[in-house]
C-alpha cells in the first residue's frame, strides 16, 4: 500500500495558490480567499469521482462509499493566519484526500462511507468545527458574532452534523520542535491541553529613578520579575506535558526615568490534567498572594480533549507497520479534533515541523514525513474500515 | 534674621497663576507660559529695586549690591514639565529673592553683587543653565535643534555669563522621601548623581506557547526577568547612593500565546562614584554577557558634578544656628547646579517633599520647610557675603 506522494503535493500546491499577495499564506477565515480555497476543494474531489457537499455555514465534505451507515471523517482546515504558512490545515485536508483517493486506487472495499473534511474558520477559534459538533458558544451576543461572520443561528443549526460520523482522524504537523529534535516520523495525539488563561497586574509605586533610594522602592516590573522565575520554577516542577508562557506584558508609566508603578502581564497554562493544572494555579496563586501586591483574573478553563484509545492503537500500529518511529504526544496546540473527540471517536497523527516553526513564511515539512503521515492516516482509515 | 514666609508664599503664589489649564503646573520649556513666569521675575524684581536682565537666551537676572565684582548667584528655574508641582524649579527662584530682600530690608552690607537667577529650560535638559556655563552640548545638529527651541548660535555665545560669578546656590524640593520619612530639615547635597543609560535587548527564539516545552525554549522573557533580578542585586550590593532603575520594556511579539523571542529594555544608573558606577556597569556586563544573549548599548555617561566643600560647610553652619536638623546627601535628580558646579563653587540645599511625590499635581512641601530652607538660603549668603 502507497499512497502517490506526487499527487498529494500537487494538490498541496494547487490549494497553496490561492492566497493573498505576502510573503506567507493568507487565507482568512470567511475571506473570499478561504471561499476559494473550499471552492477549489469540491471541485476537485468531484472530478475524482467524490459527492460532495457544503453544509450551511461553509464546511465541505467528499465522500465516497456507501450512504446508508455512519461514516469516517477525516481532514482538518483550510484557513490560515495573516501570512502563515503552507501546511498548518491545507496538509491534513490533502492528506486525507490522499488517503481517499488511494482507498480508490486500491479498490478497497468501503464498508462504511469515508468522508475528507475541510473546516471552516480553526485559527480563529475552530469556528466550524465547534458549529458542526454543536459546541459552538451560544452564550450573550452570539447574533452579533454570527453577523461578523456573514452567518445567521439558522446557518449554524443547519449545519450540525456529527452524528452521522463515529470517527474522526486529523493529520496535522506538530507546530513544536519535538519530533524532530527526536528523530521521530510520527507524533499519536493521546490529548489536546486545557488552556488556561490569566492576567496579572502587579501593583508597585512609581517615583523618580534618582531620587527615591533602592530600599524605598516598590518597583512593580522588580516584583514581576521575581514572579516570573517562579511562575517558570513551578510549571518545570510539574514536568511535561505541562508548559506556562507569558507572551504579554506590559510597564507603567514606562519612562525610562521613572519606577514602574504597576506591570500587567498574560498567562498561558497549557497541559492535559486538571488536577496539575489547578495545583500551579494555587501555587503560583498562593506564591503571588504571598509576597506581591497582584491581582490574578482566571478565564473560565477548558477541559482537555481526550483522543480515543482505539485510534490511537490503529495510529501506532500503522507506524510500525511501516517501520516508522513514533511518540504519543499531547497537542499544546488546539485543534478540530478537539471538538469532535467531544462527539466520536477521534484521534490526530502529528509529523515533524523544521525548527518547531509555524503560522509564519518558513513554515516546513518534509516531502519524506509528509509521505509517512499520509500512509499512517491510510492504514488507520483501513483499520477503521476493517472493524 | 528671618525671612518673610507670607511674601515668599505670596511670590510662589503669583508665579504658580502662569500655568495652561489642567490639574498640575505646565509652564513647558520656550513656551509662551515661561515667557510669562520669566517677565513676573523680572517686573517683581524691579518693583523691589533690583537690577534686572535678560540674557539672549532667555535666562533672567535680578541683581543687587556693587556692580564692579564677581558676584554671588542664587536662583533655579521656572519652566515645570507638563501637570507637575508647584515646587520644582519655581521655589527656588522666589526663595533666592526672599534671601536677596531680607539682606534689603535688614541692611546687610553688600560687598559684592547678589544676583537673583532664573534658568529657562531646565526641565528638558538643563539648557539655560547650560548655554550659561558654555557647556551646552554643540555636537551635530547643534543648529537644528537650537531652531526648535527658537533660538540660534549667536543667542548662545551672547549667553555665556558665568565669568562674572564666584558662587551658585540653589535651594530645591528633594523629590525623593529621605528627609521625609527621616524626619530632616534639610539636605546638604554633596554632589549629583552620574547618569548612565544603557539600552539592552535579550534575544530568545519565539515559538507557539502550546507546543514548545517547557526546557526546548529560549523565552527571552523569562531570561530577562533573571536579568532583572541581578540587576537590582548588584546595585543593592553597592549601597547607598547607588539606584538602578528599569523604567520601559517591551516584548516582542506581545500575544498571549507565542514565547517572547525578543524584549527590550532601558536601564537608569545613577551614583556619585564613578568607579562603583563602572564596576556595577562590568559586573552586569559579565553576568548578561556570561549567561545570556544580550546587545547592551551604553549612553555616554556624566561624570558625577561634586558640590563645594565650603558651601556644604555654609549650608550646615547656618542649619545648625536655628536648630534644623539636615543630613548630607547626594542629589539622584539633575539640577542646574550641575553645570555650574564644572564653573565656580556651587551649593545645594533640599527640603522635604511630601511622600517624595514631584513632576506631579500632588507635590507638596509644608510651609515651615519652605521657611527652614529660605532661612538656610539667607544664612548661606551670608556667610558669602562675610568672606
Amino acid at each position: 500500500m502507497k499512497i502517490n506522494s506526487k499527487r498529494l503535493s500537487n494538490h498541496l500546491d494547487e490549494v497553496n495558490l490561492i492566497t493573498a499577495d505576502g510573503e506567507g499564506m493568507t487565507r482568512p477565515a470567511f475571506s473570499e480567499l478561504e471561499d476559494q480555497a473550499h471552492a477549489w476543494f469540491i471541485k476537485k474531489s468531484k472530478e475524482h469521482g467524490f459527492r460532495t457537499r457544503q453544509d450551511a455555514f461553509g464546511n465541505s465534505f467528499a465522500t465516497i462509499g456507501p450512504e446508508d451507515k455512519k461514516g469516517i471523517l477525516i481532514g482538518s482546515h483550510l484557513d490560515t493566519v495573516n501570512d502563515g504558512g503552507k501546511y498548518d490545515g491545507a496538509l491534513g485536508v490533502v492528506t486525507a484526500l490522499e488517503a481517499a483517493l488511494t482507498l480508490l486506487d486500491e479498490n478497497i472495499e468501503l464498508t462504511k462511507p469515508v468522508t475528507v473534511v475541510a473546516f471552516r474558520a480553526e485559527e480563529i477559534g475552530l469556528i466550524g468545527s465547534s458549529v458542526f459538533t454543536d459546541l459552538i458558544d451560544r452564550s450573550e451576543g452570539f447574533e452579533d458574532r454570527l453577523a461578523a461572520m456573514n452567518r445567521t443561528v439558522a446557518t449554524v443549526d443547519d449545519s450540525i452534523g456529527y452524528e452521522d460520523y463515529t470517527d474522526y482522524v486529523e493529520l496535522h504537523i506538530e507546530q513544536g520542535k519535538h519530533l524532530e529534535t527526536n528523530n521521530l516520523n510520527i507524533g499519536v495525539v493521546s490529548s489536546i491541553a486545557s488552556l488556561n488563561r490569566m492576567n496579572v497586574t502587579v501593583h508597585g509605586e512609581a517615583g523618580h529613578a534618582g531620587t527615591i533610594r533602592m530600599e524605598e522602592r516598590k518597583d512593580a516590573l522588580m516584583h514581576t520579575a521575581k514572579i516570573l522565575t517562579e511562575f517558570e520554577r513551578i510549571v518545570k516542577s510539574y514536568g511535561h506535558p505541562n508548559v506556562g508562557t507569558v507572551g504579554q506584558l506590559t510597564v507603567f508609566p514606562a519612562s525610562s526615568n521613572v519606577i514602574p508603578g504597576r506591570v500587567e502581564f498574560s498567562v498561558d497554562l497549557r497541559g492535559d490534567d486538571m488536577d496539575q493544572l489547578n495545583k500551579i494555579k494555587e501555587e503560583f496563586r498562593k506564591y503571588t498572594e504571598d509576597n506581591h501586591t497582584v491581582d490574578i483574573i482566571e478565564s473560565p478553563e477548558k477541559e482537555p480533549a481526550h483522543m480515543s484509545e482505539k485510534i490511537m492503537d490503529y495510529i501506532k500500529t500503522s507506524a510500525e507497520e511501516s517501520d516508522f518511529t513514533f511518540e504519543v504526544m499531547t497537542s499544546g496546540a488546539n485543534h478540530d479534533a478537539n471538538p469532535l473527540s467531544r462527539r466520536m471517536n477521534a484521534g490526530m497523527i502529528f509529523i515533524p515541523s523544521k525548527d518547531g516553526i509555524s503560522h509564519n513564511p518558513a513554515e516546513f515539512s518534509s516531502t519524506e514525513d509528509i509521505e509517512a503521515g499520509a500512509e499512517v492516516m491510510l492504514g488507520t482509515v483501513k483499520k477503521l474500515l476493517a472493524e
